[in-house]
């Protein structure tokens, strides 16, 4: 099944806005039902693919037919950009800019090679495509003329599994829910639950250093890889001969991150785990969320160390029960303070002996157990939130989210930066908005910040209208001492701050090792780093 | 004080060999006393300086005076090449060809950035000298001609430290004792304790992604590194501005390793844990290196964890009692099996709770308690086989180390490959060696091993006579699926085989970076990289 063109997932799984939170969202931040109805798929032009038949036949030839290079506009449209709002903004507005040229599916490590020499021979751009979940303009290679987008759908293989060393090799176009699937069948979970779990590929989380929301227990994407095999056009580099090593610069975090930059991933090997027998989450109250925030930085210290570790600050709290659904039925009171989850998964020892531990530290700390059902209702949403941006949209609101890091000092700080930037802007152009937080994420030496805003579209340009919004949150998060993304990437859209975070010489050093391998310059240009 | 020039540490704690142990040696191994004294500091003839006074001036303005810069022949001696036995060997035979033009001592960040200044101005080579521990030539560039080695010993402060993220900013000079003595004022631990801890430096650790005795509890330094900066001819790189990012590849990932090749690390921010109030080592029995290999996968795959884990082969078991004072006293029998070191450190409770959990699996898969004797004796001589190898020299024998890791399912086989290789080599040049092993370091996926050579040194160069088996063992280890080094790094002893483990393109890619950041090539030549 195809994801949804202009919005996100299986269309059979969408929520519509109840009326009530509909007439609150009017009420409260002035959004206005809009105009007209969006076009749909089929409405929208999309020009001809510019690329002349003898190069369709060459990409052909490389991966085994012409079944295998797509130029209808539909097939197009589904490759053209990602999954942020402005990305929907624009494909709802029939803006049709970012289209590939074509969409070509290689089978295999070999074809990839094959089509990365057709397009060398041409000059002709590459944009790896996974499962198309990219939120920060990882998809479109700025406006650089024709390219083809390489769908790796039909690389969906697990090659291997050592499950002495607990080991298995995927190929990146395995989506998440079916790579699960392959190694439950041997009694092994990766433990990567993302909130694009649903649609996102094995390449692409690696591309992508990706972060799932158990990463406390089961680690990030980048902790799990132990192997990649990258092709580029200057041939193909395989890394990762041991768990760890001394040996010279670990090239498997030079490749991960790389999005698509310096080549196609096309194998990776991760690291597995049992399946857990005991998956447990409770919710827990907390009166602010700076006290939340101290009890989780408590137990990512010392210990015992949860599964999953969240917490929402007041505003997303209160949103959270603002859901008709919803009120009432975690036993929070009116002043309903900070909502943690605070999840275990493992054997019923081990889940045991945490949780309780666990809980002394977080009574101690100010925290109040509200039993099983505010977890389970979050394990049961956690992949839900994209669909609600859809309704949003449609009922004429604007929402997104944005994320960053830092190390625990500089939490608070980072925190009223980032909700006063984004509150001032969005304010100023006439669209208060609702600004919501949650701590996602949780390390020894800092944590991660997740905003979800929600407002009105405003007058004119919606995609220019939030784009002040969001430089204001990149500068607010820059001098506050944060990372500019904690797991979304960088894009296009961070690219310009990512710069900046990098600094001169650390730009100049992965640019010198993107020429090295891509002296075309071929690679989804414009995304990560600027092209020259 | 400074280390001892020709063999390891403080001379005061020189642990010559009993009489009944050279005489196994010379019974077993054919070890034939030495034939002449080896020479004197004052007896070795250094050629002077070949640096210009005028050169030796600009040094010095960029060091803040001449008393910085030394080119008188202890100092330099005291600079020659790193603490491999072949090192040791060649100092001992009065080989000075790698002795540097001069010493300079650099007292922060600004003055190692003008000492690299002036050298690109004479294209004079520069190698980083922390602790001078090396044990794969990281310290001698490959006879380039003149070179500077730049001491880092005046760079020994604790710059900053965040209690609350739990993270310290360390010059890199500061030998680990020292760090851990300035941390420990405020009650936190790095928790890094390799074999040369005594002598080796922060900076020294990152460039060589070290990894210590207690990395199952405390990770590697490549984990404890959250941020770096790095002096190069092209200006400075800082790195980390959140404990995890998704921007980008990991920029640490790049310095971690890099051995001096890519600039001078000059400040790093590690992770700090709380000192833990309880340490406790027992020894463990098991009746073969691969029943206990099982066991202590077992524990790094499925925990509870210790914070030491370590397990010696047959032959290193036995070994280990035929010292004298050890004999019979750790209570194993004649038939004394493989020894297993099982070290918790942290809370009575953590620790209590952790080592109760891995007693009920280390003894379900075949290990019988030894109690704390064996564990505290271990602890006690942790950093005592440098002076044991020093004594082994002086009684006229060869010993050296080396290392590897893989994946679980490769160890029985990178084992016996790595550990036949060497008794092959040895025995068919005439010198039967002893070849010990052990499980030194674990992770989830795979383990380190490490081995331990003691032969008689054989006709002629003592030199070449073990190249031969390094090189047999280096093959091997590359055939079997092992990395060329686990812990002690690349320098110029591996890089051969480093080329060959990275693969073209992985070195085509750092040499890309290091043409970026050290155009002039004069960073460390032929260490880690190959000159063009």
């Amino acid at each position: 099944m195809d994801m949804l063109w202009n919005g996100w997932g299986d269309p059979a799984k969408a929520a519509p806005l109840p009326e009530p939170v509909i007439g609150l969202l009017r009420e409260m931040l002035g959004v206005k039902p809009r105009e007209a109805e969006p076009p749909g798929l089929a409405d929208i032009a999309v020009p001809g693919s510019p690329l002349e038949p003898a190069v369709l036949r060459e990409l052909a030839t490389a991966v085994g037919g012409e079944d295998h290079v797509r130029t209808d506009a539909e097939t197009r449209l589904r490759h053209t950009r990602g999954k942020s709002t402005p990305d929907l903004l624009r494909i709802r507005a029939a803006d049709v800019t970012d289209v590939p040229a074509a969409v070509v599916l290689p089978a295999g490590h070999d074809d990839v090679v094959a089509v990365l020499r057709v397009c060398a021979g041409h000059r002709l751009p590459v944009v790896p495509f996974g499962g198309g979940t990219s939120v920060v303009g990882g998809l479109a290679p700025g406006r650089q003329g024709p390219f083809v987008a390489l769908d790796l759908r039909r690389m969906d293989q697990l090659l291997d599994i050592d499950a002495v060393s607990r080991t298995a090799t995927l190929q990146p176009g395995l989506r998440a829910p079916h790579a699960e699937a392959l190694l439950a069948e041997h009694g092994f979970t990766l433990g990567h639950f993302p909130q694009s779990y649903e649609w996102a590929t094995i390449g692409g989380f690696a591309a992508a250093r990706s972060s799932g929301q158990a990463s406390a227990g089961y680690g990030r994407f980048d902790d799990m890889v132990l192997g990649l095999t990258l092709a580029t056009p200057e041939g193909t580099l395989d890394v990762g001969r041991a768990p760890r090593s001394a040996a010279g610069p670990d090239l498997r975090q030079l490749v991960l991150g790389s999005e698509g930059a310096f080549g196609v991933i096309t194998s990776v090997t991760v690291r597995l785990r049992p399946v857990p027998p005991v998956r447990r989450y409770e919710g827990w109250r907390f009166a602010s969320f700076a006290q939340g925030g101290e009890a989780l930085r408590r137990l990512a210290q010392d210990g015992p160390r949860p599964t999953v570790l969240r917490l929402s600050d007041e505003t997303e709290t209160l949103i959270g029960l603002a859901q008709p659904d919803a009120i009432g039925a975690n036993g929070l009171p009116g002043d309903a303070g900070c909502l943690a989850i605070v999840g275990f998964e493992g054997t019923e020892e081990d889940t045991a002996h945490r949780r309780e531990g666990a809980a002394t530290v977080l009574t101690e700390l100010g925290g109040t157990c509200l039993g099983a059902e505010p977890g389970e209702r979050w394990a049961h949403g956690r992949y839900s939130a994209p669909y609600l941006r859809d309704s949003l949209l449609d009922a004429g609101a604007f929402a997104e989210t944005l994320e960053t890091a830092a190390f625990w000092s500089r939490i608070p700080g980072l925190y009223a930066a980032v909700r006063d930037a984004l509150t001032a802007t969005l304010t100023e152009a006439g669209t208060p908005p609702l600004v919501m937080c949650h701590i996602s994420h949780v390390y020894d030496n800092g944590a991660s910040l997740y905003f979800t805003v929600v407002s009105a579209q405003g007058e004119g340009d919606p995609v220019a209208h939030w784009t002040r919004a969001k430089h204001a949150a990149n500068e607010a998060i820059l001098a506050a001492g944060g990372t500019i993304s904690h797991h979304h990437g960088v894009g296009n859209d961070h690219r310009d701050w990512y710069v900046r975070e990098a600094g001169p010489l650390g730009v100049a050093a992965l640019q010198a090792v993107k020429r090295r391998l891509d002296p075309d310059g071929l690679l989804n240009p414009g995304v990560l780093l600027p092209t020259d």
